[in-house]
């Protein structure tokens, strides 16, 4: 079935590019999440991240090759998580994220450069559509209605009053696929407005636009000259980082306002789509329970969870076993390194809540227990006074840097793969089960050379144990 | 001010024999508690154990050498904490655990056997009694009461109503002490009967008792004739075992009943001593909650914990960052391998979610993630497909068993002291950051020569890495 209403959509549009927005931290699904850890690249979703999700979505007829736009701190992450999904990407990288109106300037400035009248789809790249299939007739409705000029953005029909999401008021319909002309947008209204737009027939705001190149450029360069002058010199300025660009460095002084505003609120362009599909952004833990299928009293749990007379609660756990007796609308998620228990209706303060974790400088806002590295991750499995142990992978035909440590010294064991190891100009293969001491001080890397995935277990020993204690001589990532 | 009454108890008797039960396995402070790992053993308290606080409260004058009477399984862990509390112990082993009667008249035996008058306090391991100036005016006064040949139980003046505990009604005043003969004693009631036996001025049955062992010995003649053959075979037949003496089988054979029904309800020689000191047998979570220091909001926490809004709660941690928000009345219990949540006032309940735990298989219902062995213990800090890492500590001068693996290889990195390992009949000192392979089928013994415990990070490949993959050739501890 699927293979013939793809052929359907092949046949009928030249072809959509589409581009994943894939910048923002989003610390709302903490401890899960972190500031160096975006929502979007958390594996959520029975292993699978929403970037990933996002990535399966737009790929096949009648999409063409994906671009992404993510931030510089991201790059590997983004690039593993795509190459994990077997999506080949175009990834342009942003100096510093400049808001939705630099990023979606950046889509169509490379969108253009490919094709200016290719129908361009624009997607955050956080957000749930588990209905793939209309998600794509959408698209399709969406391509039609921008072929003839028009900057149209997404308006999902309501399933509750929710106060999350920015509403989109339709105005006079158009010839073309079911459109509107937008009458205006509303900010994320209280309770009673949002009670209130419904009632007159307003729609979500999803935050995905669809527009030929072409006509968004004009757009832009009418509401907003400077910010595209900045965005199209970044372009020309662009250099080449491994298998992305980066964009010059006057992409920092793109305005940093929305697109929203910028543009689509001005432009008498401006359509909307009303689409029927389900679909969340996954704000919280509350709509990640919403979402989760969940037993007969109301319980979403994944991990090894025992929940005793539990009821409308989302228990989430790892390694270790979660027992809950006698809670009743609670979120408990449960990571590594940090655990979360608050009631479900109150999971909207977490945001706040890692806001002040970092203030206080606990490390666990900002990074999880598992470290991406541009080679693989790294995890401390035990710590001790004088002592350390990491689980180390290194991914097939990566290398960490050329390096010393001052003050400690390693013992690096074999337990997944072939590892080549470079100590002091010696080089030696390590295969499971194989060993090697790396004292203080001499030169050493790790490297992968075979086509599985290298794991390591690390015992470092020394007075001083931070990951500040390194020397790079030689980087393949151009890290000092 | 201490150390003078002290001299004053040193002269005021001839001498106290303690003697402490300590049987039983106590899974109402899971996860802290485990099948095999009692609450006695927990460090509950600032590091400490309530049996480590036990024998502090009783040595020193007018105490002599304490008792305690343990199962055998509990042999190495009794040692160890008798040991770094370093109050020297004589150590009783019951083959199995037969109910407080066995237990009390083996204390009988046993203490008449150093001397028949010599007054014997029998206490359960697993009390708090913060006040221990307090304690031992009791005691003092009881050995007293006992002296003329009653047999004395502590009954602690109600604070609460609670049906935790059952109850003892006073009768007529002895001239001795403050003592009361005992009118009856109550089981544990419901809470309008508890109000009405605090109103009739009943004590709570703290199970604590005193005695002169002939005294009990006649009165167990008279009322559990079998029991105290039984009791008496068993001692005669006792074995050593290192430290330790393991009494009998007939031991097996003693009635299974408690001291309270078999002998106190009975005799007419049962004594009660009112008492005011706070005391408590920390029975669940919530007890915890009440005994511990809490904010002005009524929340205890200790360890890592992040507390935003919480009301009323019990928030105890290890390692894991713990951040709790919006909740109330709630304890959270989090250890390296178990989460508890759970209404405080539910508590109760775990004792049950634990039994269901082990009949599921969990073995997080029996085993603590750090498992305790007789030459000091191990933790699993990561577990992979085909590799484990442990780490592992070893008392000074303990050594494993000789020993061999048919499945995994290991791999030793000494972290703390220095190790003396043997290797196929070879044997080599390794002092901290110094490392050793042992593949499969070696066989291979680490011992610590040292005087500070030997920390060692094990690395273990195979395809097979379970604790039964143990061929012991010889061991310390008459293990096979």
């Amino acid at each position: 079935m699927s293979h013939e209403s793809d052929d359907d959509r092949s046949t009928s549009a030249a072809g959509v590019i589409p581009v994943v927005l894939c910048g923002g931290s989003g610390t709302r699904l903490w401890p899960l999440s972190r500031q160096e850890y975006a929502k979007q690249h958390v594996a959520l979703l029975e292993g699978e991240s929403l970037f990933q999700r996002t990535l399966a979505r737009v790929t096949g007829p009648p999409f063409l090759r994906p671009i992404v736009i993510a931030g510089v701190a991201a790059h590997f992450m983004v690039a593993d998580q795509a190459a994990a999904a077997e999506v080949a990407i175009d990834l342009a990288l942003e100096p510093e994220g400049r808001d939705t109106l630099a990023a979606v300037t950046l889509a169509a400035v490379l969108a253009a450069r490919r094709d200016p009248e290719a129908p361009v789809l624009v997607v955050p790249s956080d957000h749930l559509v588990p209905d793939v299939a209309a998600f794509a007739r959408a698209v399709e409705a969406a391509a039609a209605l921008a072929a003839g000029g028009d900057l149209v953005v997404f308006g999902v029909r309501p399933s509750e009053a929710t106060t999350a999401y920015g509403y989109i008021e339709p105005g006079s319909p158009l010839p073309t696929a079911g459109g509107h002309r937008v009458e205006r947008f509303v900010e994320k209204p209280d309770a009673d407005r949002a009670r209130r737009l419904i009632d007159a027939g307003c729609l979500w705001n999803a935050g995905m636009f669809c527009f030929r190149p072409d006509a968004a450029l004009r757009e832009i360069e009418a509401l907003a000259p400077e910010t595209l002058a900045r965005v199209t010199a970044a372009v020309d300025g662009a250099t080449v980082d491994l298998d992305a660009v980066v964009v010059g460095d006057a992409f920092r002084r793109a305005d940093k306002i929305s697109f929203d505003h910028a543009v689509m609120e001005k432009t008498a362009r401006a359509a909307v789509l009303p689409v029927d599909f389900a679909w969340s952004d996954i704000g919280d833990w509350k709509e990640a329970w919403r979402l989760a299928p969940k037993d007969a009293a109301g319980v979403a749990a994944s991990g090894p969870v025992v929940a005793t007379d539990v009821k409308d609660s989302y228990l989430r756990g790892e390694d270790r076993l979660i027992c809950a007796l006698g809670v009743e609308g609670l979120a408990v998620v449960d990571t590594a390194d940090a655990l979360l228990v608050a009631p479900i209706e109150r999971t909207q303060e977490v945001k706040g809540l890692v806001a002040r974790l970092a203030a206080d400088g606990h490390p666990q806002a900002r990074t999880p227990a598992r470290v991406h590295r541009p080679w693989g991750w790294y995890q401390t499995m035990d710590l001790g006074d004088r002592f350390r142990v990491k689980r180390i992978q290194v991914a097939p035909g990566k290398q960490l840097s050329l390096q010393k440590h001052h003050h400690r010294a390693e013992h690096w064991v074999v337990v997944r793969g072939t590892a080549e190891v470079t100590r002091d100009g010696e080089r030696v293969l390590l295969r499971e089960n194989e060993s090697i001491f790396l004292p203080s001080g001499c030169v050493h890397r790790l490297a992968n050379p075979g086509k599985i995935p290298v794991e390591i277990i690390e015992v470092q020993t020394g007075a001083y144990l931070e990951e500040d204690d390194i020397v790079r001589i030689e980087d393949d990532f151009g890290r000092h």
